[in-house]
């Protein structure tokens, strides 16, 4: 099945537009699991075992499994093997480079520790993106407009008079010929979502930026879904992560998991009716 | 010592221009190597005895550690610490994300596994690199032009007469207050080279793309070095590395790597006089 099908699939399957990022700090975790062998693991089993039947996607954070070594990458291996096959798993790493070293990362992350999609990063184009995109199952979310104050330093620069995130939109349709492209823009960007959103009405968006980053979850679904069929992601991190750093935190996790959920499938369906 | 003058320092006190990149490509290795417990590690760490005395700094291509797991993060690890100090070593991982994983990349990179110095992606804007420039010992350098036929996409749309890359060098120069910004120049663009040297007279340019990917070594140094200081380090990789894949790989990747060092200077000296 093609990518953006896998998406419409699991988002229609499990009723949610939910995608939990995991971005596992450990200064943040419960008390109790920094005692343990392995927190970051520990961490985010406990997540998943609390949400996965809540959730669309989850988006792991390569950075925050890196900064631990080689402990970090075993740990990113064991979870992906943890997360449910009725749900994506989405390797965020921002990679990017010429294609051979692309060849590499495309297979160290979507073949070897086997994520359904990873993010890019597209300023050096074509040929630093196309090797994600091989295999037509697999996705590859590409940075379009991100959260970011810094995403004002170069995203909106006008050239053409299109801001040159829109050239990144016309050269991803392009890249779509397989049907597993998607792209990256921000909830703090409400207006330009819903002009992303008219340029790419079949791609999948995934919506970071809810919560710690003031993104607008209301705006968020209602600009970034399409009538036909949702095709959003929306991601939440922090918010579900450290709901709470008592023993109650996966409980936590859960209600504030199944609260964004249900707010994001109130706002779709007043946004369709 | 910030960064751009431990950059000169080390071109100076080593004689030297050349930057081994350290992209090591399993398929390609001595077959003798293939066979050892640790073939990535124990092939650099055999290049790196070879030509240590030869260059001014190291390039580690994260990639082809990645794809190895969490052995390729320990091998690349046991080599940062293989390499002498006298010798720049750098991260080339391309990364950039918002502030927070900017932070755990910069963290894990400089910190922890110790490179002097990254390659970063400027996509996402300021606050994307600036974590990666706290300690002004350390550098970050920031993807300008890049050697592949993709840079077309997206670095040379021109906004308000400046293409996207120059853009780039202006916020790299406003970004460079510890004195430890250096960009990324492709030797196949020469011409362009030359005026990035003269917009950024003070930064140190990273130019890969000689060799296997067509790059004219004498225009890169000519259009490189300033006429003060050098500030070029030119990336060798595959010419170097797999000069010969037999027993003899060390000798011939040794003299392809005097000869590269010779060149560099030579032309060096011709542009000077």
């Amino acid at each position: 099945m093609k990518f953006n099908q896998r998406v419409r699939s699991v988002q229609k399957k499990n009723n949610s537009l939910l995608c939990i990022g995991l971005d596992p700090d450990m200064s943040k975790i419960p008390v109790k699991l920094k005692r343990s062998r392995d927190p970051l693991y520990e961490f985010c089993k406990s997540i998943i075992y609390a949400t996965c039947d809540l959730v669309c996607a989850y988006k792991l954070n390569l950075a925050f499994f890196e900064v631990q070594g080689s402990k970090g990458w075993d740990a990113m291996q064991k979870l992906r093997r943890l997360i449910p096959e009725s749900v994506l798993c989405i390797g965020d790493g921002k990679r990017g480079d010429i294609g051979n070293t692309a060849e590499m990362y495309a297979t160290g992350l979507l073949d070897d520790l086997g994520f359904d999609a990873v993010t890019v990063n597209p300023y050096m184009g074509s040929d630093s993106v196309l090797p994600f995109l091989e295999d037509s199952s697999k996705g590859a979310f590409v940075l379009t407009l991100t959260s970011n104050e810094g995403a004002r330093d170069f995203q909106y620069l006008a050239s053409g008079r299109k801001p040159l995130y829109q050239h990144v939109i016309s050269r991803v349709l392009q890249w779509n010929r397989k049907g597993n492209c998607g792209l990256v823009v921000g909830a703090t960007r409400p207006v330009d979502l819903r002009m992303v959103r008219r340029m790419a009405p079949e791609l999948p968006i995934l919506i970071p930026g809810i919560g710690a980053q003031g993104g607008d979850l209301k705006a968020s679904v209602r600009n970034g879904c399409t009538k036909k069929s949702d095709l959003a992601l929306i991601n939440v991190g922090r918010t579900i992560l450290y709901a709470s750093n008592k023993p109650d935190f996966q409980e936590a996790a859960r209600a504030s998991a199944r609260h964004m959920r249900d707010s994001m499938n109130e706002f779709r369906s007043t946004s369709s009716g």
